[in-house]
């Protein structure tokens, strides 16, 4: 017996990895139904070989529905979630809309599957960048007790969807041609060959001085990892990368763990592959992790600048264990 | 009365920029010597609107110099530095090979100028990620003594010269156009579109699993800051931008310093900008900081996951003030 599924915001670059998941993992799926606003209503999408016509997102959407993935914005969220909840649609939230309420359960399966059970209709699906981080923080969190992190990040485009992807593309072209200054959409300043310490676009920064994807990390990792004295600073960089996230993570932790114990350990861990052999130049990168369900670790040394501390480079694909993947499997253990 | 003027390796991205730095502030150059490899020797420079026809550099290159530049790797440094010494050409050293020599001065002019007079012949110019990152903690450790600093960098591919800037461009449009895999010749793995967790390209690993570029900013330092105590600990990534290093520096003060207080205090130092108002998305970026002399900070932070913590990103041009231009105002303090 299948489960009826209702994609909201199929058209966008997480939607269209959901679908990709969904069939690659044969997610036992009865009916899909594709939703997305008016504009793409009409439109069809391929799931399983076959055409299915996207219709638009309306108080309705949800009659008959089992489970709904959401990733059309924290607005949409606020708005239509509650209607599929009303009709018994366990919602899988890909937004940060709920993320911090405390009856919903925030999930990286590998890491506090067993939250599941408490949810209240919502299941809310980490920030891209947090997902990666805790998954490689929580066994050496068991094995050490992790007292602080400092984290900076180099984000892929795609985090800030499909337009985010064609204006790095379009305005690279723009660059190498010389022509005039490409007419930014997206990006407050050029993303071509350039770092932006800015994420997201818009209404990032708050009175602290931090963008909203900071405080995102910070917070969310303390409530995945369900350990409030966790210390953790972020510095959240956009990249000119497409497809990929990667961290540079700087770990204290309160017992000594060495860096043959922490590859070891990361070795055995669930999603986790260790890519670490200087000798051949062999260490996660962007382009390589693009398209892989795993995320991936190397870099891993140990830092002498503090008692017990390790340096490691984190990698993942921010639209499969970044989203799409991780709220598939969310979805998996609910069923 | 001016001075004689030899530039080792003026072909280069550095070299280049030398010549440009020491028109640009009028050094008082009587005679320009541009030297090169054999390859080079017979082409021309301009400079101060006349040419200058580049010589092969031999022993004898140094006869009647008063200052050289030395900018052709850590070999020929090793290798041709002596001959200098030896007709007392007084020498700015951009390489790495006698940095970390007890009895060579390493100088960023704003943080310790007073070291060059102690020179035997020879006065290092620290590497480029190093003198961004000491001109900002300089202040800092003036006011609030400096325990702790993580640093996560950004370089641009310049670092690696003009065949490196010239690779990332061929790269990033056989990427665009989907063409085959573009033939690298400098760098290890694809840097179109990508992040890449190793600086330099060769010889990068030590033991511990650190680079060397790495290693490079944390001893160079401490010396440079004189003070041993000081614990550092460096992520050096090499990012698809052409020209400007960003940095994501966490540092964590004896004393408490307020975001404010740290805005304040770099903003009356010498070399620096602050580029720090978030209400108008301003903070320091590459592509800006390229072709001008200051470095650029901004995103300013306090850090509450440790007692006295502070977040920032510091910008600059790593041809410049990573090289060039700290190198021409070494030499100018000797004058």
């Amino acid at each position: 017996m299948g489960v009826n599924v209702a994609v909201v915001g199929v058209t966008g670059a997480v939607g269209i990895e959901i679908l990709r998941v969904l069939e690659k993992r044969d997610f036992p799926v009865d009916e899909l139904r594709p939703l997305a606003s008016s504009r793409s209503a009409g439109k069809e999408v391929v799931f399983r070989g076959k055409e299915i016509r996207i219709r638009e997102l309306t108080q309705d959407s949800f009659e008959g529905m089992n489970i709904a993935f959401f990733s059309a914005g924290g607005d949409i969220s606020r708005e239509f979630v509650p209607y599929a909840i009303e009709k018994n649609c366990v919602v899988v939230d890909n937004t940060s809309a709920f993320r911090m309420d405390d009856d919903v359960p925030l999930v990286v399966p590998e890491v506090n599957a067993n939250k599941i059970a408490g949810h209240n209709g919502v299941i809310a699906n980490p920030n891209c960048s947090t997902i990666q981080l805790v998954l490689v923080l929580k066994p050496i969190h068991d094995a050490a007790k992790i007292k602080r992190v400092v984290v900076s990040t180099y984000q892929a485009v795609s985090g800030a969807g499909l337009k985010a992807m064609d204006e790095l593309k379009k305005e690279t072209e723009y660059v190498l041609s010389n022509e005039d200054e490409y007419d930014r959409s997206i990006f407050p300043h050029q993303i071509a060959f350039n770092v932006l310490p800015q994420i997201p676009q818009d209404d990032a920064f708050l009175q602290n001085g931090y963008t909203s994807e900071e405080m995102k990390m910070i917070n969310e990792t303390k409530k995945i990892m369900d350990d409030d004295s966790l210390r953790i600073t972020t510095t959240t960089v956009r990249v000119p990368v497409f497809r990929g996230h990667s961290e540079s993570v700087n770990i204290e932790t309160k017992e000594k763990i060495s860096a043959d114990e922490t590859r070891d350990l990361l070795s055995k861990a669930e999603g986790i592959v260790v890519l670490d052999d200087t000798s051949r130049q062999l260490y996660p990168l962007a382009t390589e992790a693009a398209g892989k369900d795993e995320t991936f670790v190397g870099r891993i040394r140990e830092d002498d600048s503090v008692e017990n501390g390790l340096n490691l480079w984190i990698v993942s694909d921010n639209l499969l264990k970044g989203a799409a993947l991780n709220a598939v499997q969310i979805a998996e253990k609910l069923l």
